[in-house]
This record gives structure tokens, C-alpha cells and sequence, in this order.
């Protein structure tokens, strides 16, 4: 191999990738209890920011859970696994120069402030999907609650496994007083404002 | 919530993606021993695609190895690990719509084919990066095959940990035959040629 094109620095970086795609780089990472409108948000939103011609991708459990974590159960010691690897997965995405979103329960306050430094405060977007817990239990949509309650699932957030809410998240959004539509125009404005 | 709203299929899939950045997306899979010329070929290949107005990642050691994968060492069992999350975050990436470029050893032949299955055979492409041993050793551009002779590193490919060359990959690239232009643009033409 000719060696002066071997040391030539020919490396395309995070800015590169970004120009080209003509968008700013950010993970939108969305909290919240079970059932709380997490997923139904992120499509949404995914959906409404691909409409304006902007490169995305979601991270949530159905890619995820099944994939890259499908080695780890729901214990804490997993979870926060399980968030750790989302979080440098997310930083990969942000690095590529996409807007990734990303809808985990991520209950525990630490784990979602390692995801704020792997990825970077500037690009990291906290939005608490604050649906109360018994509301959550109430819509129960894929009958989980049930099954934590009655103990066939075990460690489930808000029943048997804590849920520290963010003390200052870039967006709350309350399901019980904000309609989809409205979640999502209050998520845009936001990173609108933030010049995202 | 809106329960009309709620229920709707909004899912941007797959299709969708590709399609905002109407490109095919794939996985090019770089294979070959440490020194073997990988990074180097990534980074030139990733270039030429750029330039022609791909969306592209490169996932590496740098990347990986430090982030996603840091729990990771180098026994054979934490190397599985290793490529089958590098695997899993291709998958997503082509998911996404992207041409992902990974530059790993990835020395066992069981691994390249999980990574084949995961990422799915229409998405994969194999480049064999077949410098000899002697060669890779002779550079040594990391010092590392100094180290591993000496006993320092251990479980270091083609020292004390085995390389099983591919049986039948999609290209073949001999660095002491092709200088770096000739490889990318054998790379770039076989791409053309499967339509990508």
C-alpha cells in the first residue's frame, strides 16, 4: 500500500456528517412510567420532524430490548446496563449527525445523568413523560400492571422497583392535560428555541 | 390523551428512512487482522461515499471499543460479545437508513456469520482485508505485535488467538497488491454493481 496515502488524514467527522445532513445533531430522550405515552410520542414525533425533512432514528424497546440488550433482564444492576448501552448507542447516533429519540422507562436519576455526559449536555434533550402512575395503571395497554400486580413480573417499575422523576427536565409533558398533537408542537418548539 | 390519536399507526419505518435519503443501506464489514490496513480502508471508503453525497458511519475501536463495548477485554468470549453488539448497533444503523462501514478483526468465522444473520444477508458485505501476517507484523503501526511476542498482550490475533480467513467473501482486498485508490474504487464498484 502506497504509504503516503496511508497517513494522509482522510477521516470524515462528526461536523462533516452533520453538514451533510443539514440538521443539528441531538438525542431526544423521553421518561417516563410503563404505559405513560412514551412510544406513542416518540412515532409521533418521529414522524412529525421526518415530515420536516430532518434525519431521525428510535431507540426503544422493540429495537433494543430484543437486540443489543437482549442479554439483560430488568434487575437494577441490568437496567442500568441496559441504559448505559442505549446512552452510548444514542452518543453513535448523535455522533452520525441524526436526531435520535429514544423512549425507555430510564427510572433511575443517575443512569439518565450518565446518558447526559456520555452524550453530551448540548445534544441532550430531557423530556419527562410525566403520566401519573395511576393513570398509567388505569390504560395498563399491554395488560403489565396486571401482571406485576398480581406478581408474575417482578422488578416493574412504580410497583416494585422505583421511579425517580427528573428534578429539571428540558420538557414536561402531562398525557392528562396535553392531547398528542400538543405534545409534540410543545417538543419542537422547544428544540426550535434551542436552535436545534 | 386523544385515544383516537393515541392508536394510530404513525411508525416511520425502515422504507421510509431509506427513502429520505435515497440511498439502499448496508453494512460494509471489514475483516482482517490488526495492521491489516481496516481503519485505513474505512476511512478512505467512507470519504469517496461522502463525497458522492452518502450518509454514512464508520464504527470502529475508537468508537466502540472505548464506549459501547469498554466492559469488553479480549477473550474469545468477550470478542463474541464484541462483534455481536457491533452487530446489533450495524443493524440499527441500517435500519436507519445509513451504509455503515465496520472495521474490527472480527476473526472468527461463527461471529461474521451472526453478524451476516443479524444485520440480514441483503445488508451485509464481507471485505476481506487480506494482508498476511508477516506484513501486518512487519508495519506493526501500533506496536502491538511487538508487545504480544513479547508476552505483554495477550489473546492478540494471529500471536496467541486464531484468525479464520473467509471462506467466501463479497471482496477480497491483498494490500500488497492494491495501493489505497485501487481498493476503495474495487470497493465503490462492487457497491455499483450489487445496486447499492
Amino acid at each position: 500500500m502506497n504509504s503516503n496515502l496511508v497517513f494522509q488524514p482522510v477521516a470524515v467527522d462528526s461536523a462533516a456528517r452533520a453538514s451533510v445532513k443539514g440538521q443539528k445533531p441531538v438525542a431526544i430522550w423521553l421518561t417516563g412510567f410503563s404505559g405513560a405515552g412514551k412510544s406513542t410520542i416518540a412515532n409521533a414525533l418521529e414522524l412529525a420532524l421526518v415530515e420536516r425533512g430532518r434525519h431521525t432514528y428510535l431507540l426503544d424497546g422493540d429495537n433494543v430490548r430484543m437486540g443489543l440488550c437482549r442479554d439483560l433482564g430488568f434487575s437494577d444492576a441490568d437496567r442500568e446496563e441496559n441504559i448505559r448501552r442505549v446512552a452510548e448507542v444514542a452518543r453513535l447516533f448523535v455522533d452520525a449527525g441524526l436526531i435520535v429519540i429514544t423512549a425507555f422507562i430510564s427510572p433511575f436519576q443517575r443512569d439518565r445523568a450518565m446518558a447526559r455526559e456520555v452524550i453530551g449536555a448540548d445534544a441532550f434533550v430531557e423530556v419527562f413523560i410525566d403520566t401519573p402512575l395511576t393513570e398509567c395503571e388505569r390504560r395498563d395497554p399491554k395488560g403489565l400492571y396486571g401482571k406485576a400486580r398480581s406478581g408474575l413480573i417482578r422488578n416493574f417499575t412504580g410497583i416494585d422497583s422505583a421511579y425517580e422523576p427528573p428534578e429539571n427536565p428540558g420538557i414536561r409533558i402531562d398525557t392528562l392535560e396535553d392531547d398528542l398533537l400538543t405534545a409534540v408542537q410543545r417538543i419542537l418548539a422547544y428544540l426550535e428555541k434551542r436552535g436545534i
